[in-house]
Formats: C-alpha cells, structure tokens, sequence
C-alpha cells in the first residue's frame, strides 16, 4: 500500500489517498454495474427473433439482429465493451490498494474514454433505427416495420437501455478517476 | 501567473507547470480545430437540400434534412457542441495562464466528456440512417434512397467527417486533461 502511494512520487497527505480508496471501490462497483448493463444489454439483442405465422411458405417471415447491420454492430460494441470492463477490474482492484497510483489513472482514463465513446456510437446508431422501426419515415418511404415484428421491436428497444446505463457510468467513472487524480 | 500555481496547492517544482503550459497551448489549438470540425458539419448538413426535376408535379421531390429526424438531432447536436466549445476556450486560456490549477481541469473534463458523447451520438445516428439511405435494407424493405437522392446523400455523408474529428479531439483533449492533472 505505501510502495503503491511512494510509486505516485509524493505523497503529502494521509487522507487524500484514504479518500481516494473510497472513489476506487466505488469505481470497483460501478464498472461491475456496466458490465451487466453492457452484457445484459448484448445477450438481448443477440438473441432476439421472432417468427411470424406465416401464411406463404414461400416468403420468410424472421427477423433478427443480424438482419440489421447497424445491431450487428450493437451487439459486438457491447460485447467488446463488456470483456474490456472484465478486463479493467484489475486495474481498478490495483486502485484501491495503491490509492496514489497517477499512471495507471492516466491510462484507465483514456481507455475509458475509448470505450465509452465506443459504446455511445454503439447504442446510438442502434437507436436511430429503432426510432425508425417504430416510426418510420414517410419522405423516404422507409415503412415502420413493428408494426409487423412487435415482440422482436420490444426487444430491441429494451436492449438499449443498459447500454445507455453502460454510458452514464463511463462518464461517471472518467469523473472520478480525474477527481482521484486531482487529489493525489 | 505564479497566484495561479498557488491556487492550485502545492507546486513544488517549476517543471511541471510548464510542461502543462505546452498542454493547454496543445488544448487551445484542437479546441479550435474541433470548433472548425463541429460547426461545419452543423452548416453542411444544416444547409443540404435537393430538388429533382419533377415530371409529377403533385408529388414534392426535395430532400432537406428536416426530412429525416435523425439529421435535425445531428445538427442540433453539433451546434450546441461548437458552442460550448467556444465558451470552453475560456478555461482553455485561462490554463495556459495558470497552468497548475486543478479544479477547473476537472470541471472541464466532466463538460468534454459530456459533449464528447453528445457529438458521438448525434453522428453515430447520423451514421447509421446515412449507411442506410447508401445501402438499403432489403428485410426491412428499406429502400436506398440515395440512387435518388445523390447530391443531398453526398452532403450528409461529407459532413460526418467534422464531428468525427471533432470526436477524436475531444478524445485527445480528455486524455490532455487527464495528463496535466496527474503532472501538477
């Protein structure tokens, strides 16, 4: 704890890292509540689809994620985004034993930043077509198809909402390590 | 200058604060570049519309924008974005001044992070309608528009490029910020 705390260089005050133990193990906990956000949020839509009764067997009535390439892109976004949180328990672990680490705030910082930036491009894009599957859009003559694949739509738009929990908590997180810097 | 370095605490080597000198001159100038990235995005899809030459005069071919939500929220997004970066010039200049202050950097960092996700969200939805206005989705009987529409489809995908720079700075001005904070 005191090599973590000498590693840093100075280390003036006692109570500045001991506070800083406190924003690590909160940032301990909320990287695991993006995980499940994130995780949680990848497994819905990566198992959505939904068959219609169909009336000619000759036309397939499915949908699914990878009928869209936009949830494609949702689901491997949140999956990587989810392995990289696993990931970053490490250095988080290693942040609340070593409260006065600079460095390594530096670089979950910008890796963070990466993420988060990842996974709001992630969920955004997938809700721009969500919005348009439900809605539609009558100048392009894009027709609103949940009115066909409602269950399949339901799915889609609750598997949004964790991964913008995911994105709240990375601003949280960035917030914190640069309020844990700002202290050291 | 010096008042500024003591605001800040401790200041215990002269180095390092004028390393961060060279870091916020470095905040400045991509604050101005993603000013530049950002606005002229807003203006070039703020500004796109086409008409086609119309056999059917009852039928209204134009293509503008406001036709498709998802633009209007780009735009919107990326006003707002280049406005903030003009206020943030602000704390920008006011680092190079004194370069050791700490609370500031991270109020900025909260406020580029913020905007950071806001200008990834209107472009990555942006993103998305424009890969299917090229594309098309044939499940989803999307038709791509853009066959049609050619000149405005040009426009709305040129002007992503800006807020993907602009992007990609605040990604570096976060990082900046970090390194600063952790230096002083």
């Amino acid at each position: 704890m005191k090599s973590g705390a000498s590693e840093a260089g100075e280390d003036s005050k006692d109570s500045k890292p001991k506070g800083n133990r406190g924003i690590s193990f909160l940032d301990f906990i909320m990287r695991i509540v993006a995980i499940v956000g994130t995780l949680g949020s990848a497994i819905a839509m990566g198992t959505s689809n939904e068959d219609l009764p169909s009336f000619k067997q000759f036309i397939r009535f499915k949908a699914e994620y990878k009928d869209l390439p936009t949830f494609t892109f949702f689901v491997v976004a949140n999956g990587i985004v989810s392995a990289y949180l696993v990931v970053s328990l490490v250095l988080s672990i290693l942040h609340i034993v070593m409260s006065g680490a600079r460095i390594t705030r530096v670089v979950l910082i910008f890796f963070d930043t990466v993420m988060m930036a990842f996974l709001t491009s992630g969920a955004s894009a997938a809700a721009a077509i969500v919005y348009l599957a439900h809605k539609g859009n009558a100048r392009a003559n894009w027709i609103a198809i949940c009115q066909q694949y409602n269950s399949f739509c339901d799915r889609a738009s609750g598997s949004l909402v964790g991964s913008f929990i995911g994105v709240l908590v990375f601003l949280l997180l960035i917030i914190l390590s640069a309020l844990a810097l700002s202290r050291n």
